[in-house]
């Protein structure tokens, strides 16, 4: 076999990046069960026919089929492009089996057969939560699923000094009650047009807001909405002085005001107002999150979601949920791919057992033993070659400790060597198991 | 969308049942960490030019596509169906920056395109470790790698009460050399047929050897062998009783003869030699695994390998290695889908803070981060309804205390209710997180 290339698109790490990452998943996993939220998983693939329900998805979509089905056989298994959609087919096969609200998360990897970019991957790992309801999900929710999510994000960056981020909030009935008011006959091709902002610019919006329809005006009114943006509640304010109405407007800022209010006073600077937000998926019928990592803006968001009301529906029953989506690896190849974030070693183990001679092995396995019993990951030497190659064994590994027969532990580091008990020596705690550490570069 | 029903062969976890799910997969991480072995994760997809390698193996692969790639466009990608193709082409695309030997577990579902049956999916987890050298690879870790797999199960065993299991281990030089010693002239045409022993019976077997030129005499030698199995080393003697001689066979036997002993000394009882054990896979060439759990023997092997010499080289390095893999779902969908296996809530949730009314909320959230920041899993009621109907969610959610404003906390269970701090009170240990149940009745 010839030496493999890496495949474009599907990053993996070395055992190094592994262990940041593990550690990631368990601090997300942390916060999310502090809140109440259950784990599940769902299968790798769908029915083809639930992943194209939404139109404009289905060009990303991975389909698998045996090597060995028919040539004319139909397609009718594809991999998952996301969380939400198995999630949604999870809740309507289980619902009688649920308690609602329902609150879970969900750590998988999804694939989408894009071009791979910046921030964008064909496979990637994904760390969902979301809270659905029976029938009705009150909007408090609205307000805790991204102040759930922000305490995640911030003990990643207070744990492993993951950057700062910034999340965007916006509602969707507040644009679309805007857009109404100033008589706009089809709001969501306003919409998507004000959600080119950031792409084409204000000009080339304005025109395409005249190309349907709106007056210069009324174009000029949707540009000045999408330029407000406030880490308080003054954006309802700036928004009425606009001088638009309508009953959907005034609930769109009211609930959008409960959520900035609430995060304010909790993680102030964590979470804004911006009206241009928009999401560019249809589902979403409420509030929308868009957020940003400081300093790394040009990856995209690298957590989004919003509230759905129609998401999942057997036809008696509807449920309407709300829920954010970090992107992890968006957030981590990126850091772990430059070295800003590695582990202080490569390998869980803390002490290498040398070996005086082969027969020795079994003594030495005993004393590994000793160890592993009160936790501490060990392992015996691979040959009893000299202490020197069996020394410089454990530095290429980034073993911190070498254990003898005589009864001594060696800090490999220092050089400082001691007499131990294999039933009592204790690294001391930074040494235990491998940790996130941040290059000072970056 | 009407009721989705579950896909056959793709197995998913209700809530309870994945928290068994996440505690199984912590405990063997742990195990597995504790002897060295460093985590790593493998893209899904594997070239099919690597997945198909193996001849026999292409009929399961499932090929991936985009859904709107060219019409007649190669196949390019599939689906891994095991870890250990994926780890042989991890090994050789990152060569220069592991150190050898190299350990390391990885944990992912794998996907084959067969038939589902009992113990059989076509989505299942796996756990491996494997341990690789570069060139060479020491005869010890054929006795380390069966003592870490059983020591991992043990623990699932003894924190769980997931059934005993037991290891039959044998040796392809022995069997090999034992054939060659008989005059045989296809050693591996012997053991295929051999192979096949407990399905078709002792007869038949030997008239397939017979069909491959043995005499009536070596045939009948053959099953001899097969039939000699040993939780000691005595199976030694019994091989050398049957007259066969050859410097394989005597290579084999020495293998063989270092793990039972090993084993019997560490861990009795859970290893033994079985020397009609031959394992399919081809790629094998030393010491073979495979094991079963007492009282689920129809399962099939709950974990499997062996000693390879030459599954991965590029050409100038060979990198041989001994691995084990445990079929974490062929364990546990059995086991948690009778009920077996459960979780003693099915979620995290130990406290729910009851609402006097809505607009309590906010303070009942300061109460939930206090009992939060000292690990303990709470929210807050979805509404403001009647207490009574606050302690039914609570109950029917399985959250075993509720947290009222008046500074009280009730265990529901019980119906005890005292006076409390959210700054310090704590819930007995068993009740802080969800645990690992086993039905009185299984």
């Amino acid at each position: 076999m010839p030496r493999p290339t890496p495949l474009s698109g599907f990053p993996e790490f070395l055992p190094s990046g592994r262990i940041v990452e593990q550690r990631v998943l368990a601090s997300l996993a942390d916060t999310f069960e502090l809140h109440g939220f259950a784990s599940i998983e769902t299968r790798a693939v769908e029915t083809m026919e639930s992943l194209t329900r939404k139109g404009e998805i289905d060009k990303e979509v991975y389909v698998v089929r045996r090597l060995h089905a028919e040539p004319h056989a139909a397609d009718e298994l594809g991999l998952h492009f996301d969380l939400t959609v198995p999630f949604a087919r999870y809740v309507l096969e289980n619902a009688g089996r649920l308690v609602f609200p329902f609150r879970r998360y969900q750590i998988q990897k999804a694939w989408r057969g894009e071009r791979p970019q910046e921030g964008r991957y064909r496979e990637f790992l994904q760390a969902d939560i979301d809270i659905v309801g029976q029938d009705a999900l009150a909007a408090h929710h609205d307000v805790e699923l991204p102040l759930v999510t922000l305490e995640a994000l911030e003990k990643l960056h207070r744990d492993f000094r993951v950057p700062p981020v910034q999340m965007s909030v916006n509602n969707r009935q507040l644009s679309e009650g805007f857009y109404l008011g100033l008589g706009a006959e089809d709001p969501m091709a306003v919409l998507q047009r004000v959600d080119k902002l950031d792409k084409i610019g204000p000009a080339a919006v304005a025109e395409l807001l005249r190309g349907i329809g709106l007056s210069p005006a009324a174009a000029q009114l949707c540009l000045d909405l999408a330029t407000i943006r406030s880490e308080d509640e003054s954006f309802v304010e700036r928004v009425q002085a606009l001088g638009v109405e309508h009953p959907l407007l005034e609930a769109g800022l009211a609930s959008l005001a409960q959520v900035v209010r609430t995060a304010a006073a909790l993680v102030p600077g964590r979470l804004v107002a911006d009206l241009k937000i928009a999401r560019g998926l249809d589902y979403y019928t409420g509030t929308v999150y868009e957020t940003s990592m400081l300093g790394f803006e040009s990856l995209g968001s690298i957590s989004s979601g919003g509230r759905y009301d129609s998401l999942a529906s057997d036809g008696r029953t509807t449920y309407p949920g709300v829920g954010l989506s970090i992107g992890v690896s968006r957030i981590l190849v990126p850091l772990i791919g430059k070295g800003t974030l590695a582990a202080s070693r490569p390998v869980p183990t803390c002490v290498l057992v040398a070996l005086d001679n082969e027969e020795m092995r079994f003594e030495a396995m005993a004393t590994a033993a000793q160890l592993r019993a009160r936790g501490i990951s060990t392992e015996v030497a691979p040959s009893a070659d000299r202490f020197g190659k069996q020394i410089r064994y454990a530095d290429r590994r980034g073993i911190p400790f070498v254990w003898f027969a005589t009864g001594e532990v060696k800090d490999i580091r220092s050089g400082a060597q001691v007499a131990a008990d294999p039933a009592s020596w204790l690294p001391p705690e930074a040494d235990l198991r491998p940790c996130v550490v941040r290059s000072s570069l970056a």
